[in-house]
């Protein structure tokens, strides 16, 4: 099985900061449910400050990863728990049209 | 054992970036074994443009995480690979003094 590492970038809105991370100390039961079938792994968000950026990554270990995000980006609650934590997220300006959190690539992994 | 979950950012200097690449798609042996006797696991360089910030993250296994640093930070093909490397980036404006990567927190984690 072949894990791809996916980061990403974005920014926290600074009247959301709270909010933000007490959702994220306590994600829905139905969201962590999604994820996982997903076939994301090993997911970390962090947060620096006072700059507010956030820095998602997580491993994928499934076969279709255009399929599993469809399949999380349809699920009802994944719908409202985006829909909150959208509104405290501000996409960076570079980001492409369609993009939310900002793509990066990876420059090195050692296990 | 308790794994703890380490995430950073710097920028990377533009006239640096493919040095920088190219140094990551191959470094050192010595660097991947003081890495690794540090106890570190699962280290990922996220890089993302046009914004030039990298992000890292590892694992750290280890039980004494300040004495495995300063072991690492001794080694001397490290600090060799660190002289280049350190020429690659630059320091967030609010790092504090005598951080390098500026560190940040971790606001999720799921398995």
């Amino acid at each position: 099985m072949t894990i791809t590492r996916i980061g990403q970038v974005i920014k926290l809105r600074p009247e959301k900061r709270e909010e933000y991370l007490r959702l994220h100390a306590d994600v829905w039961p139905e969201v962590l449910r999604a994820i996982a079938a997903a076939n994301i792994r090993n997911y970390s968000i962090f947060l620096r400050e006072p700059e507010l950026l956030m820095f998602g990554t997580y491993e994928y270990h499934g076969s279709d990863y255009a399929a599993d995000m469809a399949r999380m980006a349809a699920d009802e609650a994944v719908q409202r728990w985006w829909k909150i934590t959208d509104a405290c997220q501000e996409r960076l300006p570079s980001a492409e049209p369609g993009e939310w959190w900002a793509p990066m690539q990876l420059a090195f992994f050692r296990a």
